[in-house]
Formats: structure tokens, C-alpha cells, sequence
């Protein structure tokens, strides 16, 4: 099955538009968790009960991978087991790896070796900088997504994406009209906007037009409203996914059950959004 | 020591501008070297041949990280003793961390625990569509410097880099402007440029002035001349690092003595680099 076929048919079956961002860090481990554990087990078993009381609601999850290469081999460790057990356990859920890399050449070949024939990712997430010889070697074929960083979340994101230029469009549009009119071959491109600049996420919407899923991040601990999201959800209100990580898996810190607290925060979320995108 | 002043204390201490890509390949490595030995093993030993035969006249390393983690566990164990055979032998050389990365917040305090805590290099390379938010966590003092991605050897680069912005610069100069004029704070940031756009390299040369070194690859395998880099070397001809990859590690292949062919063609180059600073 090709991606998006594989992520729409996903986002259908379970009826939710949420992706959970697994941005897990040792030192937020519950301490009964860590308690005489390597980290690349404490962390690994964390994400576990996490997936655990998740995975029914999550169309994908979104691993932010700097946030285990800081602990060097135990962190990779970590990430190496995290994705290989969703894989074995839920392979219709769909690993995002935010990596926010960008080779060219030989080097791209290595960077698709290395997230997707070793972590198992279905999709990786590429910074556009260099063009489309960056994008290439991920569109040579759909059984692997591509999603490119269009406009981000962050406060300087506007710094480059929201330049105008001397033919009156934003960068961000130019590069949403390059994805559209000439990098998305193989149709298994999707594209990341921050829910922190709705009018951007809008006129994504609108360049890249209905069918287009649109992965998007910054709600809650960033200060994203989820009504932001009003009228980007595409065709059938079932081309959105919509990324949380602190907001839903740190929701257990300071509550008796931690877990508990977890699954009843993302269900909150996965119901929000439903109900946002049918209004 | 900071940054800088270690990086030109470097340059003038062996008055040479090459720097040497350490982008080695399991399936380059020469079977002698290979035989018998794990892939981890192998690399390394492949590197320190490298290392032995060029560090009198090498300013810095820079290593294209997704050439190892392409090999997974393996591949990462030999980056990780590769940088401390360095860091360990030869402390005066600067090691560049080419990992086209870019994290925000949270994401860049752990990416920096990743390339500068647990792998030790010297200088990180982050790509810049994020803004200054990616490089803040990296001049908050200057023990370590950044690298910015400003102009790239790759045909693609001019797809962004040379857009045209409604003032009427192309976006690589607005970029070289902010550098010089917000980013640079602590004075560890360095420019990356591709060899393969002189036009380019003379007009960064120009808006970061004479005294912020340079970085350049793109010579040799890409195509790059060194006529190019005529102009380039700013302040005593001595702030321009040169980075040959392929065109070093890779020039004993078929040869009868594999790291001889590598080191003359080293010295080559080396000589060549000096003549060209001084024309």
C-alpha cells in the first residue's frame, strides 16, 4: 500500500485526526518507571504505556528523534525499540520522523538507510533549504512519505518562510506552489504548518488544495487554539493530522495515574478535533 | 579557547586551509582493511588510516553524519570513536559536525547534547528556514561555533537561496545580512558556501566582511574549481576553511598504496589552496 493510501485509509478506520508526538525525555520519566532501569529502557517503557493507552486514537506517531540522540547509544536505543515495537504491534499506525534533516546525493541515500530501512519510519520529515535535490531520493517512489517544513510553528519561523518576494508571494507560498507544481511526482508528499499562524495554514490549504493531507503542530504547549484549524481539514474533513506531544504525554505529571491522565487527555483532543472539523 | 580564535589559530599554526571530509563509506573501505572486522571496526580503522595521513595539514574534519548512521548501531559506533580518536590525538584540530540539522526550543538543547556534549565537535551545522530560533541555544557562548548553511554546492540550492525578495536582494545575501547584523552575537558563527557558485561566494565575502571565516566544499567531486575561491580568503588570506571530501579519502582507490595516493593528493590540494590564497 502506498503512504497516503496507507495514512488516509488509517485516519478513516479509527475515525480521529490525532497524532501523538513522542518527544519522550528521560528526565520526565515517572520515577517508578525509571527506577532501576537503563535509560534506553526507562524511556522505551515509558513510550510503551504511552502507545498503550493511545493507540486506538492515534492516526500516526510523530518521534522527534534529537530528543533521544541526546542521550547518545541509550537514547538510540530507545528510539530503535520504540519504533520497532509500534511497527510489530500497530503497523497501521504511521511513524513520522521528525528529524528536520536535509541531504543531497549520496548523503540522501544514507538519511533514507538510516530513518527508513533501520528505524522503520514511514515518512521523513525534510527542511526544504536546498531545493528539490534534498526531496529527490524520497519521491522516487509512494511506499515512503516525504512531509516538508512549509511554515513552522516557532516564533522566527517568519523570519524566512514569510519574506515577500519580488514577484509579491511569500516564500512559504512559493515553496507550497514548487511542492504542488513540480516536486510531488509520486504523490507522497504532505506538508507541516504550525497551527500558531492560521492565516499561513489557510493559504496552504488553498495551494495545495483539498486532497492534500496537511500535518500540523503547535497546539497546546505552544500556544496554538485548536480552533485555528477550522477550515483546514480537506476533503471530507479527513486530510488534517494534527500533532501533540508535551500537551498530551507529559498530561500525567503531578496525577495520581499517570497513564490514566494521559489517555483521558489525548481522547479529549482525538473529540475536539472531530468536533472542529465538522463545524 | 573560543571558537574562532581556536579555528584560526589552526589555520596560521600549519598555514593550510584544507579541511577533509571524513564521509567514508562501509563499501568504499578497502578490503584489506575491511577483512575479518566488524563494520564499526572497519570505518574506523578507514578514518584513522585517513587521520594519520593528513592531520599535519589539516585545519578541521568536518563529517557528514548520515554516512554512518546509515549503518545503524554499527555505523554510530564508528562516528562516535572516530571524533574521539581526534578529539583525543589531535585536540587542535577543529571537527565539524555536517549534520544539516535545525531544532527549536527544547529539540536544540537536546541536539546539542547530541553533536557537541556526547560526539565532540567543535561546530555544529544548522540549516536555516527556521530562523533564528534554530541558532540560539548555539551562540549562547562561543566555546562552540555554528556553521550556517547560507549558499550550497548542490544544482538545486539556487531554488530558494537565489530567489529574488521584493527589497531586491536574493535571499542568500538577506541571509548573510542577518548573520552579520542579529545572529552573530558571540562571534561563533561561521558561513557555509558552495565552491560550485563563485558569484555567490564573492558577494557572502563581500556582506560578512573580512574578518568571519568561511567555510567551502563543493571542490573537486562536485565540480567545483579552485579558481573559484580567488578573493574568497578575507582577512590575511587566512579566513577560508576548504572542505575536499571524495576527491581525498577516496583518491587511493585502484592505487598500489591506498593512503599514500590519499596523502599526496592531500598535500595537493593543501599546496594548491595556499598558492590560489596568495594569488
Amino acid at each position: 500500500m502506498n503512504f497516503i493510501d496507507k495514512l488516509l485509509f488509517r485516519l478513516d478506520s479509527i475515525n480521529s485526526h490525532l497524532c501523538v508526538g513522542l518527544d519522550s525525555q528521560y528526565d520526565k520519566v515517572p520515577l517508578e518507571i525509571k527506577k532501576g532501569k537503563k535509560i534506553s529502557q526507562a524511556i522505551f517503557e515509558f513510550n510503551k504505556k504511552i502507545v498503550q493507552v493511545t493507540n486506538k486514537i492515534s492516526v500516526a506517531y510523530k518521534i522527534n528523534i534529537s530528543f533521544y540522540e541526546a542521550y547518545g547509544f541509550e537514547g538510540i536505543r530507545a528510539l530503535y525499540r520504540t519504533t520497532w515495537y509500534i511497527k510489530q504491534n500497530y503497523p497501521e499506525i504511521i511513524l513520522l520522523a521528525d528529524c528536520k534533516r536535509a541531504e543531497i546525493g549520496r548523503g540522501a541515500i544514507m538519511l533514507r538507510r538510516q530513518i527508513i530501512d533501520w528505524l522503520n519510519f514511514d515518512c521523513i520529515m525534510i527542511t526544504p533549504w536546498f531545493g528539490y535535490d534534498a526531496v529527490k531520493e524520497f519521491v522516487k517512489d509512494n511506499s515512503v512519505g516525504v512531509s516538508i517544513y512549509v511554515h513552522d510553528s516557532n516564533p522566527s519561523a517568519p523570519e524566512f518562510q514569510d519574506l515577500k518576494l519580488n514577484n509579491g508571494k511569500f516564500l512559504y507560498e512559493f515553496l507550497a506552489q514548487q511542492i504542488i507544481n513540480k516536486w510531488n511526482k509520486s504523490g507522497n508528499i504532505i506538508v507541516e504548518i504550525g497551527a500558531t499562524y492560521p492565516k499561513q495554514l489557510k493559504r496552504v490549504r488553498q495551494i495545495v488544495g483539498k486532497e492534500m493531507p496537511i500535518l500540523t503542530v503547535g497546539i497546546g504547549a505552544q500556544g496554538g487554539k485548536i480552533e485555528n484549524l477550522r477550515g483546514a481539514f480537506g476533503k471530507n474533513n479527513r486530510r488534517l493530522i494534527v500533532s501533540v506531544s508535551r500537551g498530551i504525554i507529559l498530561a500525567g505529571v503531578g496525577k495520581k495515574d499517570y497513564f490514566d491522565a494521559v489517555k483521558r487527555t489525548a481522547e479529549k483532543f482525538r473529540n475536539n478535533l472531530l468536533k472542529i472539523s465538522m463545524s
